[in-house]
């Protein structure tokens, strides 16, 4: 039997990694990192920081190289179920091959495992196959949507009502009439610009937690370019971004 | 100006305490605490446990009566108002009393401070009242529902799709019909039990994070019995109980 670690590290400030998740990096033998194209340069640094100040002096790092993800697939969700099986596969041969029976394994997963995030439903494929016996355990971090709101000031939640969590390609379509606070992520193509004729307040964040954090917020309508200009702006410095934002319905 | 730390201390396992919060333990010459009547025990035990190991040793504990409130009140969103009114005059005295000019307090919220909390608010109160001057940061943590994720080892979401937080009470009069996945918070009332009659899966735990920890995950119409029965059982031998569950329905 060997242990899986899923360890969730918070959202790009190395001060949001929990007491059990530094526990946890000093369990493990093996870190399987995933390699995921643009995302790779701020997690490789944070990554780097964490394991240097955390994990055992003999750890090892495992890179496993992630499929190629078809994203112009008519069926969104079936290029995403391809892309896990293969990413399974590859990560099953990984944890055989390079972790030995007895041994603890780890995935450092950005924010909050739980938060559209992979590495869970990977972890437990690999494990209903049955073909290497593993068993895993999750441990939660803090996501961008509580940096997010931690760094607005605000609560997610309006008193005694819900907030949606979803995504830019979710609301590109419009938004969900029977909810007035609503959290957008992987929103690449700023869908909020299509709402700016709605009484709406926004709260946007990028890199939140990070020494290049930006935030603006206010009336949708009148920081929405701000925002359009400041996102491509940032973009184009960077050669990435993360962004998450709070749209919240003014009360009538 | 008076500084005042919102710190966001996990959802019961002390292991969930960040180092930015630990290290925000330390700054704080001041805690307020906030009697909270009913889940005072649990919050009690796990502050003392923080407070011991990171607060310095000359720091002060202030203790602010809670207001009564009134929760038969017809408006609900009123009778919160009030008490909150209220409750920042007890805060904003107790500030203006207990904290030098230039010194820092702190208040230490359960789970993440964004997530159906009022503390944010109440500062934010005092602050626009303007009579104490105040800056405040929040430190963002880990929530019971990032809690809950990581016990039974799944996502909130599902591939590319949203999710619903909301209330007991909100529940109670109908589930959402646009979203297919549903954290219920602060439900008295086992709400859930309403919807047996539907392909809904469930995720619920109890007392998450803290020894008294209970689990039950399955088809709804399945297990609402042995969830109801548990809850009932646990709640009388402890005195208290906090849970929380997702609601899935299962996919057509
Ligand atoms: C694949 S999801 C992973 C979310 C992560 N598991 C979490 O808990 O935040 C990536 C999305 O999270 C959001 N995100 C993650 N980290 C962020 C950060 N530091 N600043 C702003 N947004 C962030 C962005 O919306 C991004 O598109
Ligand atoms: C006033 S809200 C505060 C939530 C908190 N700020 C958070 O982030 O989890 C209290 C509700 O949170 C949930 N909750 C908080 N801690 C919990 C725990 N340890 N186990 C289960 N539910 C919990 C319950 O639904 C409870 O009714």
């Amino acid at each position: 039997m060997r242990t899986i670690l899923i360890i969730g590290i918070g959202a790009g400030d190395p001060g949001q990694l929990t007491l059990a998740a530094a526990d946890a990096l000093r369990q493990a033998d093996v870190f399987f990192l995933l390699d995921k194209g643009a995302e790779k340069h701020d997690l490789i640094a944070l990554r780097q920081d964490l394991l240097a100040q955390f994990a055992r002096a003999d750890h090892r790092l495992v890179e496993v190289r992630d499929p190629e993800r078809d994203r112009t697939a008519d069926g969104y969700v079936t290029a995403v179920d391809d892309w896990r099986r293969e990413r399974a596969d590859l990560l099953e041969s990984a944890i055989a091959e390079q972790l030995a029976d007895g041994g603890c394994g780890a995935f450092l997963v950005w924010g909050d495992p739980a938060l559209y995030d992979s590495t869970i439903a990977v972890v437990e494929e690999i494990r209903s196959r049955g073909t290497v016996a593993v068993e895993h355990r999750v441990i939660p971090g803090v996501s961008s949507i509580a940096t997010l709101a931690a760094r607005h000031r605000i609560g997610l939640n309006r008193v005694g009502r819900p907030f949606l969590v979803t995504t830019g390609r979710r609301i590109a379509t419009g938004l969900p009439h029977d909810v007035d606070d609503i959290v957008v992520m992987l929103d690449a193509h700023c869908a909020f610009t299509r709402y700016t004729d709605q009484e709406l307040d926004i709260f946007w964040g990028a890199y939140l937690g990070t020494p290049d954090e930006i935030l603006v917020s206010g009336p949708l309508a009148e920081v929405a370019p701000r925002i359009v200009h400041e996102r491509q702006a940032a973009r184009e410095r960077k050669g990435w971004i993360m962004d998450t934002y709070l749209l919240r319905r003014r009360a009538g």
